[in-house]
């Protein structure tokens, strides 16, 4: 059933984020804050595997990408070189009669606040000539309110990266090709925030600036530059790639990465940019879009930017971004690609596609819908609930409790003994948990059971069921969910 | 050598975090940006797994404690509930002569800017009356830069779980007490940032608040309320606990897993604050200070703060924060134990803590000095390094590289082929990497050697070199790294 995606899907999904506490919307007690969303105790878990899964496959399982940590303000200059404080801009326009200030492009669509009825085109009030309205959230660093101390909050994490590509280069013995990713918090004053978390005023990046040499110190070396052919293999490195090369295998990293989490290649679409879509420093963009139920939107981009951006620093900060290749000889601002996703989204993405809904029959014979969240056990925010068949029965809780601990150590456990065991199994449907496991008289052995110290492991999406001796059990999981 | 600490011991360590690529100055190429920091390859690892291992112990290892992540913007009135609009704020005094601002407690020890042999009160420059500066960083969300659109970073993480208090509580099945914790950046638009990280405007903490029953609750429970009393097992909650208990209880706790990463309690000072030094609401405060070298000073600050957040948001609200306890067949607002602490200073006193110099003899019999960093192997950025004798022989980089591979999906792992093997260790000495691995010739077993498939295991504290058959290797690793 998971593709039938009725009109309603969407709220259906907001609801259960609600209910189930992956999402809330931001200060809710005092009405809200347009374009800012909390995560409860699920998001939040989930969001931590994804932001781990993700670091990991950067710093842990390669020995080419260094990790960051920079700043969420830092020093204006940054956004002059970057150009963000010249061009990360909307036009505006204010209404000289109802004071209100609106998307240049969007005034035939935008309601008049005086007259919802009409449109803002359509109002008499005198409006301004449209006027550049910067995305970015400023403020005042130390405790003077003057524009030799105005600060940003970083529209992107990537441009840290650049900023500290020298200091990472000295320290962490890299050679390029190689990378820094990067974590963290971005802000963007949107004007319109909209479709749940997918656009919002503060999100979270996961960055990779990945610098590789010049096509034409690549040719030197290596006498010629290998470009993108049909069946090319791009399972590893080489030395000769150049960098339409090096931009195709970082896209097909991601997509593989993805894969590893749960989302299948045909749930995206690739959209690589045209000529003319391409900013003017970037030789190629493509962005991998998530089919939400809202629409095709990105999920992340991933860009060949040349040597822009840190020739830009050089320039802005004075100070040299020149590269010393040993091997060839030469001196170099080295090119970049940039893999640059965004956490929420993802996030959102990954609710999207386990949520379902399925036709089941109960315990009594009655049918009724189950509502599932059908997370890759990596990433599920709770990989096994454990369930004393009573509660009112001291060996089963302490039984059970013992499995908890058990586990414990070694993933998310949720332990719950209030209700019939059914409804127990359905409430761990709903946030993902892949593995139910659930302590009964046979597992304390009473009666003389033949299946003493076993207990019934219950797998969320074929709801299958099946008896496991205790000691098997942690393997058995670990297995599943890494 | 660890306990000489000579007068630059600081700077000795401020130095080494930049060559080794813990901390940089954040947006350095600009010149930096007063109060704030960036983390570097290993401080990134290094804080990612203090933040793992203390969200681990709250949300992983116990069931009575829930995880938010909130925005960093919130709803205004947030602040105005908390207090921090009002109240959070330093005295200023301005200079009519040079413009400077200055913090009024400190104008006989501030330089003054225009001749700073001597202090600012010592000029004749005409002062304003001191007025109220407040440490909130402020900005605008939307297009238009009026009161009503004001906004503020968080200057903590704790006002965003009251605000969130009954969201969590309707999805997370849990009964009073428990609690909710987070992790998150907050933001103080400090006068004088100082002491490297410690005292910086952009700072990450770690919070949780725990919710109790009030006294006259658990007194109508129970029969009688227990209260602290010399001797008393801490070690599991009871139900006739009041609230004096509760905050001893997470007192211990907090330093119990203080210690756990290897700060050993006598490197810790706790300072129960007097009555008359307590914030109104306070019923009491711990600080656990650590002995930086630049002073004793707080880690982590430990109230028991009554029910007045709960109370102050459901006034500023409007909305109920009463919890209905069926148990009690009572409504009351819960009260609060607080466990605040900070990551950034945590890092700096592990870092302070590890650091340490000591005179060895090398392998030509000359002495030196090593410096080492003596980290927990819980939390030390890199777990063990795998380094072949030679790189210049095929044979032992590509066992070397089959070992990395082996133990990478389980820790972080650096290779490192380039250098004696001497060198090579004295590096991830540096780092603080708790076990090295070198392959040889005996590994490959040639000349016949009875040591095939085995490795050197270099021990970093110790320096002690011992055989290991490579099938061992993870396991062996596993058990000290957790």
């Amino acid at each position: 059933m998971n593709e039938v995606r009725p009109n309603d899907w969407m709220e259906k999904i907001v609801s259960l984020c609600k209910r189930r506490g992956f999402v809330f919307q931001s200060s809710e007690i005092y009405g809200g804050i347009n374009g800012f969303w909390d995560y409860g105790p699920l998001g939040a878990e989930l969001k931590r595997n994804i932001k781990d899964l993700w670091w990991r496959s950067m710093t842990q399982t390669r020995d080419d990408v260094a990790g960051l940590e920079a700043t969420i303000i830092m020093h204006p200059s940054i956004w002059r070189a970057s150009g963000h404080v010249d061009t990360f801009s909307d036009p505006m326009v204010d209404c000289k009669t109802c004071k209100g200030r609106f998307r240049a492009d969007q005034v035939d669509s935008t309601p008049c606040p005086k007259r919802p009825s009409r449109m803002v085109t359509e109002c008499e009030g005198e409006k301004t000539p449209p006027r550049q309205f910067n995305l970015m959230f400023k403020t005042y660093v130390g405790p003077v309110e003057s524009e030799e101390n105005a600060a940003y909050l970083r529209p992107e994490t990537a441009q840290a990266i650049f900023a500290q590509f020298k200091n990472v280069l000295d320290v962490s013995r890299q050679k390029v090709p190689f990378g820094i990713c990067q974590i963290g918090k971005a802000f963007r004053n949107e004007i319109n925030p909209r479709n749940f978390t997918f656009r919002s005023r503060e999100f979270e990046q996961m960055e990779l600036e990945f610098f590789i040499r010049p096509d034409e110190v690549v040719a030197r070396l290596e006498g010629s530059v290998a470009t993108l052919a049909p069946g090319m293999d791009l399972s590893k490195p080489q030395r000769n790639w150049g960098w339409e090369v090096w931009h195709k295998y970082w896209v097909e990293q991601r997509i593989r990465w993805y894969e590893g989490i749960g989302l299948p290649r045909d749930s995206f679409e690739e959209y690589w940019q045209k000529k003319e879509e391409l900013a003017h420093y970037a030789k190629a963009t493509v962005d991998i879009l998530y089919k939400f139920p809202f629409g095709t939107q990105e999920l992340e981009g991933i860009a060949a930017r040349g040597d822009f951006d840190l020739s830009q620093h050089q320039k802005f900060s004075g100070k040299s971004m020149e590269y010393f290749d040993d091997e060839a000889k030469a001196k170099y601002v080295p090119h970049v690609i940039e893999p640059s996703a965004g956490v929420d989204r993802l996030l959102l993405a990954l609710i999207c596609h386990a949520y379902a809904e399925e036709e089941v029959t109960d315990e009594k014979g009655q049918k009724e819908v189950r509502t599932v969240m059908r997370f890759h056990p990596r990433i599920a925010p709770i990989k096994a609930a454990v369930f004393p068949l009573l509660k009112n029965r001291p060996e089963l809780v302490a039984k059970a409790e013992e499995i908890r601990d058990l586990l414990r150590p070694h993933m998310a456990v949720f332990y719950d003994e209030t209700g019939a065991i059914g409804r127990r199994y359905r409430r761990q449907d709903e946030a993902g948990t892949p593995f139910g496991i659930t302590v009964d008289f046979d597992t304390l052995g009473e009666n003389g059971s033949a299946l003493k110290d076993t207990v019934t492991l219950r797998e969320r999406d074929s709801m299958k069921q099946e008896r496991l001796p205790v000691g098997e059990l942690l393997n058995h999981l670990l297995v599943r969910i890494r």
